[in-house]
């Protein structure tokens, strides 16, 4: 069994997930390269030693220079803040290594453009971890699409709504910064739902936007008071694809009662396609070509072997959760670095969206439709 | 246009829903008789003129023996308790009258059979209202089960909840005295799926039943005491149709939440079908004929031109309410009496019903399995 | 019983659903005024007399000026096209008529000032048939906002599906030109949501607006070849109210398999609500005010005595369809006239409405945020 | 760290799911003994060589007998067929060591009730596996139920369904055989059921049961023509619990369109839940303490922090999936013998789930009502 060595900087959230994704992966898929979980990265220590021994790395760093460098290490994961994206990612690709980034890829598109010079400059295999693209019932939604089933395609929603942002208690974390996490809403939350357009629709070709930040004020994790919130908490946008087809998105962190509320709808002159996160494991699809008399939106539970990924865990009807499409990202990663291809989402796609927030964000100060550069 | 004379005994729900069915019936459909509301009858006279008023009946009668004589009623419509159902068919049927009645038809077997050949007898026209036949969606149901989308049936499940008997605090109504209503929940709501059961699937053949009354006791409505709930207020029951099909009933009164719950499953070698009276435009089908990857359960908007009586109505998604299955009766019977041939559910549907519910009241207290004997 | 006499002009969708509505207040409320059907109006005689004998007018008229010259109508129900509103109205007003008008009010912005003015001037009552805020649940979602149960309101979600556009083939009618209808599904549907957008949240300030024609040519009814479609069909803004509030609103009459799929959420600070007309009885409802371990979007059901007009239909969980919202809307407009106090909404709201679909058009044109003058 | 070592005999779908688990238990939680995968156990040496590698474990051994000998074994996990679940944990038990077992517990109440002996006899700790439990939404409902908020327990209602065994051309398994198995979708997926009606409302006192085999023969995996199906592949019973509640079982394996559909409803005197396996992370509650005009099911996303095992997963909204209940189980058992109490659910469990499945095919054969002899 050929194997990769793998570090994990970050051992959060996104650090957590990624550390699982690599190793289920080695229990429920047959990749090409086994991944290797080598060294986890983190700055508190105890934190750091409790998250390694419990994913079982083998070596633990709270310096990540130190954890790129080392010689078992092929793959750099980057799961940190938003603000340390485009330095590691340089680092582990000047260092040859491939490099997987959490998401946004960086703080703006500048930034973003940058990390894609460096991976590609340096020749080393790079995916964004647009994680919903692996959820088997919006694989499948993409490959109805693909065959036609849905016609040629005209419209997309996307609601993204969360709330854990509505206490207004809640400290002032990094991500209701701007210097650290470029912005707010837009770039955690609608970013999914961009890619996820991009994925299933194609290139945005122009957007106007509207940033909100309902609360400007948040305590100070520190105690030392009030700090100024420099990040919308409410994104929304209309948009135009290349093909002509239009989108409305719109995502917030303070939507009372909506956990991780991503509900999103594709029509096309043929068909459509639902699909909500909080009911995962189902795809809504409705099809001109039933009969009329039974037309109607299918709720296909997309726990089949004939669905992507979904023979490879438990019978039919058997759901999987949230964590599962990180997992099947980390199939993707490791079998295109082992099979000599470029994964898919790259850093290119991380651009891409990245084009569309800060074409968003731009159209929002300036009151008016922009065009997305790429 | 030619007309018919209706008389309609009961001012209550029933006699609302009936009366509103012949005037919507006038409005939005085209039978070959026209409904006439000649006479409303009810023993509260205050009431009775609100009704007739209210619903433009040309005459009132508080004795409905007055309201049968009448030349110029050819058809006796009953809404009233279930006590009275057999004298008044048996009145009318001698008259002449056509008879449409309220289900249960009676309140036990042998009282339902005399009903049957007293209409039957006197050839007069008749049926029995078992409206939920008529809700778009469950007759779309009975057609693709007749035309073979679901294969072989095997399988019938049927839910029906309700909690308008939770309240140990409500009184003593005729609904709860075993002389004046046959049965609780059994007669009331479970007659509904057992008639759907028939409708969809085919005869019953022999049944296993429970019967439960949570309580027992209820304030008379005098206000002298307590008295004694003489019927069930939760009925369920196994049954196996002729066919070798399982069937699995349950009804109550009493189930926090549930207000009119009504939720029925077939399940057949082809395919399935699912309807919720909560949600009664909208039939759930799932066929083996749609191609494996995008198999589900289709929510069917039963609210197109190609849909049973939807055309007659509003636009596609614009949808119908309860009372609009009482139109749809209203309209077949109406329909059958100017053709000259036999309505459809006829008092045959009601005796058959009624063998179902007498044989699971005596199996509840034999404790043992009970051929049907229609 | 004091009665009103009313002409109904217009024999189509809305007409039916206006003399259904007038007909069935009477059967189910207790209006101070009780409505006569003295007139319908329509061009085709046929159609037309077969109208009036289904819902019981007295008469019939097919020029509308004979309509509002009758001594025995005192109130003018128009529900023609859009470009007969305005003409209509001024008649009707200057008859000393009360007048009900269809949405939208007009054509566009200045027109429907145009009969402000008109009602206002001849101070006859007026009010516009935004029926949707007359179904229960939608009712219950304003009582529940105006006590505070959601706390602030922050953010309005409404998108509003149909798919009757979607056949190429569909003949090109007035609803699909300019000059009959002002615009198309901006007009038709979005004026819906925009209404209940400031029946639940408050004035919008500002709009930023996208319209789109998907299916530029149909055919002409005529058989002579195809003409232009002239309005948009597919129609989406962003928003935000006085208040601060953001809003996102789409509407189209080409989404694969949506029927009338009116989706609607307000989110607040302690609180959000959703409805949808696919199943118009429930609402849901989330607070921050239960218990943490058990917060959830509640599925009212409102169908219960407490919630409003219910009690006068059916027993609780037995629900009620489209058309109900009208007879409320009629009860209310019957009501106001009876108490001698202006009825709600008004054709101030119509105007109100119809300022944020000008706003929302040339926003649309300008490719840029415009304020919304009422 | 201390730790425990553990033999996984079986490598298909439910070693699979016990061998994650006890990974999964390590990285997510803390139980007082960590589990050590020492030894898979299976009679296929490729299959068992990969499903060890897999799940990480250190030996392999395709003879029970030896896996249970190992000095390094303390927990004997026992996932194959149900006929050699009595033989090997008597064998575990003598040896002294923990034995899990998967559900039934046994082919029959004798088997099961000698299991019990065994392990109590040898003073070994011991679980069934009743996974379903331990999904969060369903230890939510128990502690509502336990803290009273649905008052006083009456009604219990399981629809099971499942439509893997609808193709006639699919094999005859173990799981279809009445000496191997013991019973058909009764012990296989009605058990599941019986264990939550045991742990939501209490004993059940006396039932009353249908065994239907629908396909009766099926392939022979050998290819050697058709064999007999000697289990049923739908049951359904009616039951009354020792408290005088009822309850109403229905099981299938051929109902088109189930996957894994678990439809559970508990009805109490002050409110209601409902669950469903195909959105497992929703507990919907009723509850009578709600104002009434604001009474309805919540759906509570069973994801929080305030939820049971919740928090050491994903954020609010990132659902899990079904093995994740495997997961829990798996800690709940570790924690037990961690601090030398018994865990639960309990052998004891098993055999009294096994008595009503006894009672159930007894009285399906003698058609009436029995007794659960515990």
């Amino acid at each position: 069994m050929k194997e990769i060595g793998v570090a994990v900087i970050g051992t959060r959230f996104m650090g957590r997930a990624h550390a699982n994704a690599f190793r289920q992966a080695r229990a429920f898929f047959d990749p090409p390269l086994l991944p290797r979980l080598v060294v986890a990265c983190g700055r508190e220590e105890v934190r750091l030693t409790e998250f390694a021994r419990r994913f079982g790395f083998e070596h633990t760093a709270t310096d990540w220079r130190e954890a790129i460098a080392r010689e078992d290490v092929s793959l750099v994961d980057i799961c940190g803040p938003n603000h340390l994206h485009a330095e590691i990612a340089a680092a582990a690709a000047a260092a040859g290594k491939a490099v997987l980034c959490e998401k946004p890829l960086a703080r703006d598109l500048a930034e973003a453009q940058g990390m894609l010079q460096a991976v590609a400059g340096a020749g080393v295999p790079h995916m964004v971890c647009f994680n919903y693209r692996f959820f088997p019932a919006l694989r499948l939604a993409r490959e109805l699409i693909r065959d036609g089933a849905l016609g040629e395609i005209r419209q997309y929603h996307a609601l993204y709504l969360q709330d854990w942002g509505l206490d207004p208690g809640l400290p002032l974390t990094w991500r209701m910064r701007k210097e650290l996490a470029g912005s707010g809403a837009l770039g955690d939350t609608a970013v999914h739902v961009v890619d996820l357009a991009r994925f299933l629709v194609g290139e945005i070709a122009e957007v106007c936007g509207m940033l909100t930040t309902f609360i400007k004020q948040r305590p100070l994790p520190n105690g030392a008071g009030l700090g100024e919130v420099t990040v919308d908490d409410t994104a929304a946008f209309l948009a135009r694809f290349t093909s002509g087809a239009t989108g409305v998105f719109e995502t917030t962190r303070v939507a009372a009662g909506r956990k991780n509320f991503m509900h999103l709808e594709v029509n096309g002159t043929r068909g459509s396609v639902r699909w909500n996160a909080e009911d995962p494991n189902v795809l809504e699809f409705y099809s001109l070509d039933d009969p009329p008399r039974v037309r109607g939106f299918r709720r296909i539970v997309v726990t089949e072997r004939e669905h992507p990924w979904a023979g490879n865990w438990w019978p039919p009807g058997h759901g999987l959760g949230y964590e599962h499409s990180f997992v099947h990202a980390a199939c993707e990663l490791l079998t295109a670095i082992g099979e000599g291809r470029p994964p898919v989402p790259s850093f290119r796609d991380g651009v891409a969206a990245q084009a569309v927030l800060e074409a968003v964000a731009r159209s929002a100060a300036e009151r008016r439709w922009l065009p997305v550069h790429p």
